[in-house]
C-alpha cells in the first residue's frame, strides 16, 4: 500500500492505559476540556447560536476573514480592550476550526518544507508542535526549560540554539503543561533575541484567560516591534470553555494573513457559521470566565497543598490554566506512574512524556474538569494516598 | 520577514472582479452552497443541532474516529445502504471538518513529500487538489478529459502519465465541474488500472446524491477489490446542503485510517460536536434533497435549453452536481467572458480557468443557488442576452 507510514513514527497520546479503570470509580483529570463531561456553557452563548440557526445562519462564512460580520465586530474590539492590538480585520485576522489548525498553519508559513529549516520549541511543550514540524519537512529544535527558574525562558538557551536555519519560535503563552506566565523582562529579551536573529514567532494563547492573582499576562504581539513577527494563535476551547464549538482564530501582519488565506482556502476552508454567533456572544459578555477562575483557584491550592504534601512529589503554584506540572521523578517514570494511578487510585493523568523529551519524569494533572469539586478533592486524595505509597528515590 | 511566499504562487479563485457589480441588480451563480444565500435547511436537522446545544453536547467530540455516537451509528447505516459499504465504524471511519480537509489529508498521507511522488488529478477538475499536491512538495499531473466523450476517464490518458513515481489519482465523482457521472465500464477499467500499477485513489463523492435521472451513481470503493486501495471522502455541504455545518467524513483501509487518526489530531483535531447530531438527523431523514433535486432538475433543463441556444456556446446536460459546464471558447477566454458577464449582465459565473489548465474556454455557471427560481431564470436570460450580442469565431 503506497501511503506514508512516517506518520507513525510520531508521539501521540495512547489512551488504552485508561481502558481498565473501574469505570464506576475512576475519576479523569486528563483532557483540558473545562468541566468535562459537565454542561458548563452559559445560556446566553447557547441561545445566541441557536438564535443563528433559527436565522439560517447555515451558508458557508466566507467572508473576508472566514468571519461572520458581528464576530469581526466583537474581535477588534476585544484584541484592544484585552490585548493591546489594534487589528485591521480584512488585512491581519483570520478565523480558523481550531488553534490546532492555527498553530499547524502559522508554522507552515514560517517554514519552506524539506529546506533544512528549523523552529524552536519550548520543551516541555504541546506536542503537537513538536509533530507539526517534523511532519512538514523541517526540524523541530527543543529548548529546555527548567522547574528552578519556574520554567521561565533562558534567552541563552535559545542563543546556544539559534542556527542560520532557524525560522522561527513557538511560544505557548501560558505554557502548556508548565503553566508559566512569562515575565516582562524574559518577554522583551526574547523580543530583542528575535530581532537580533530575524525570526518569526507563533504565539499560542489558548489559557490567555486563566492567569491567577500576582502574574500579568502580556500579549507578546503587543510588545514594541513584535507586530511585524508575531503569529498570535486565539483559541476558544480553553479559556472560554468552548471545546466542542470548534472557533479560533489568529492575528498577524498583512503579508503572512494574506498566505493563511491561500493556505485554509485549501487545507480546511471556512469554519462553522453558527457557532461563531455564540463565540461573538461569549466575548461580548465573559463574565462566567471570573466565576469559572474562582472554582479554579480554590481547586489549585488544593492541589497544591496535597500534592506537595506527598513524600517525594513537587509541584508549583501553576501560574495559568487549569493544571498542575508535577514532579514525581522520585517516585518513578511519567507512564510508569501514569499506569499505577490508573490502577491503583482509578484516576487517569497524563505523563509527562506527552510534552517533549523534557516531560520525563512529570504528570500533568488536569483540574479543570468534572463539575463537582467534591469529585475532583476525592480524586485528589486518592492520588495522594496512592503515589505516598510509593519508595522515594534519593 | 522568514516567510514561505511560494503559497502565493497558488491559483485560488480571485473574486475581485465581481466587486463593480451593480449591488441592487447582480445575481450569482458562483458558490457551490445549495440556495445561498437563502433559508433552506429543513427543520429536524435545525431543531436536532439546537436539542444538542440544549443538552450539553458541547465538549470536544473525542471518541474514536470523532464522531458523536449518533453520529456514527447513523453513519454506519448510510454508508451500507446508500454506498453498499459494511465499514467498521471504530476502524475504517473518521469524523473531519470538511471534505477539503478530507482530500487534504487524504492526498497527503498517499504521498511522502519533496521524493518525487506523482499524482494523477483529472483536468478539468477541484483547484484545491492540484494545490494541495504542489503544497506539500509533490507533483500533480494532469490527465485531460474530453467534451466529446462527455467528458468520461480516457484510461489511455492515465496509462500515459503513469510513471513509477505515481503514488495515488484523485477523483471526484460526480466531477466539479464538469458534472460527469463515471460509467460503471470506465470505474472498472479504472479498477484494472490502479490493480496494474499499484495505486491508492482518493475519491470526493461530495455530490453522490445530486445525480440526475438516466445516470447510475457508483460508489468507487463498493467496486470488487477496490476498498483496500480507496480513501473516499463524504461532505455534507453539497448534496445536503450543510455548508455552513463543516462536518465530512472519510471510509478508508485500517492502516489509512490509523494514519488519518494522527495527522487529523496533529493538524485540526476533532469536529464540531453539535453539528453533528444534526448531519445525523440529515442522514436519518433526507428527503428534503429530493425535493431540491426537483427543483434543480427544472432549472438544468431550463438552462441547458437556453445557454445551447447561444450561438457560438456549447453545454452538455448536467448529469450530477448543480452548476453547468459551458463551453465559451468560440467567444473568448475564460476570464474575459467571466468580466464581461459581470459588467454587461451583472450576473457573476466562474472561469473555468479555476478548474485546472484544461478549464479555459469554459464557464461553470451554478443553478443550485439562490431560493427564487425566477431570479435564476433571469440570470440565465440575462446571460444569453449578453452572450448573444458577442461575435462567434470559426
Amino acid at each position: 500500500m503506497k501511503i506514508d507510514e512516517n506518520w507513525l513514527k510520531l508521539k501521540s497520546p495512547d489512551f488504552s492505559a485508561y481502558d481498565g479503570m473501574d469505570p464506576e470509580k475512576k475519576l479523569m483529570l486528563v483532557g483540558a476540556d473545562p468541566f468535562f463531561p459537565d454542561r458548563c456553557i452559559p445560556e446566553h452563548i447557547i441561545e445566541a447560536t441557536k438564535k443563528a440557526l433559527d436565522e439560517g445562519k447555515t451558508h458557508y462564512a466566507l467572508d473576508n476573514s472566514y468571519a461572520v460580520p458581528e464576530l469581526k465586530r466583537v474581535l477588534v474590539k476585544k484584541l484592544k480592550e484585552f490585548n493591546g492590538l489594534d487589528v485591521d480585520p480584512e488585512n491581519e485576522l483570520i478565523v480558523v476550526p481550531s488553534s490546532a489548525f492555527g498553530l499547524f498553519v502559522g508554522i507552515r508559513v514560517c517554514i519552506r518544507p524539506h529546506h533544512g529549516d528549523e523552529v524552536l520549541n519550548i520543551d516541555p511543550g504541546f506536542a503537537e508542535n513538536f509533530n507539526d514540524v517534523y511532519q512538514m519537512g523541517a526540524i523541530s529544535v527543543s529548548v529546555p526549560t527548567y522547574m528552578e527558574d519556574g520554567f521561565q525562558l533562558r534567552i541563552e538557551e535559545l542563543e546556544k540554539r539559534v542556527t542560520p536555519h532557524t525560522r522561527c519560535l513557538v511560544l505557548t503563552h501560558p505554557n502548556n503543561p508548565t503553566t508559566t506566565v512569562y515575565k516582562r523582562e524574559v518577554l522583551e529579551r526574547l523580543a530583542d533575541f528575535l530581532k537580533k536573529h530575524d525570526l518569526m514567532v507563533v504565539v499560542d494563547q489558548s489559557f490567555e484567560r486563566n492567569i491567577y492573582e500576582g502574574n500579568e499576562y502580556i500579549t507578546f504581539a503587543a510588545l514594541p516591534g513584535m507586530r511585524e513577527r508575531t503569529i498570535s494563535v486565539f483559541g476558544t476551547s480553553k479559556d472560554l470553555g468552548l471545546t466542542g464549538f470548534r472557533v479560533a482564530y489568529m492575528v498577524a501582519p498583512k503579508p503572512v494573513i494574506d498566505i493563511l488565506k491561500v493556505a485554509t482556502f485549501n487545507y480546511v476552508g471556512p469554519t462553522n457559521t453558527f457557532a461563531q454567533y455564540g463565540v461573538a456572544a461569549a466575548y461580548t459578555d465573559p463574565s462566567y470566565v471570573d466565576e469559572w477562575m474562582t472554582i479554579f483557584a480554590e481547586r489549585r491550592r488544593f492541589g497544591y497543598e496535597q500534592l506537595n504534601a506527598i513524600p517525594g512529589v513537587e509541584v508549583l503554584l501553576p501560574e495559568g490554566g487549569f493544571f498542575f506540572w508535577v514532579n514525581v521523578s522520585r517516585l518513578g517514570t511519567s507512564v510508569g506512574i501514569r499506569d499505577y494511578l490508573a490502577k491503583d487510585a482509578n484516576v487517569g493523568v497524563s505523563p509527562g512524556t506527552w510534552f517533549g523529551e523534557n516531560g520525563e519524569g512529570f504528570l500533568r494533572i488536569m483540574y479543570g474538569t468534572m463539575r463537582d469539586t467534591g469529585k475532583y478533592k476525592e480524586a485528589i486524595l486518592r492520588i495522594k494516598d496512592s503515589l505516598s505509597k510509593l519508595p522515594v528515590k534519593a
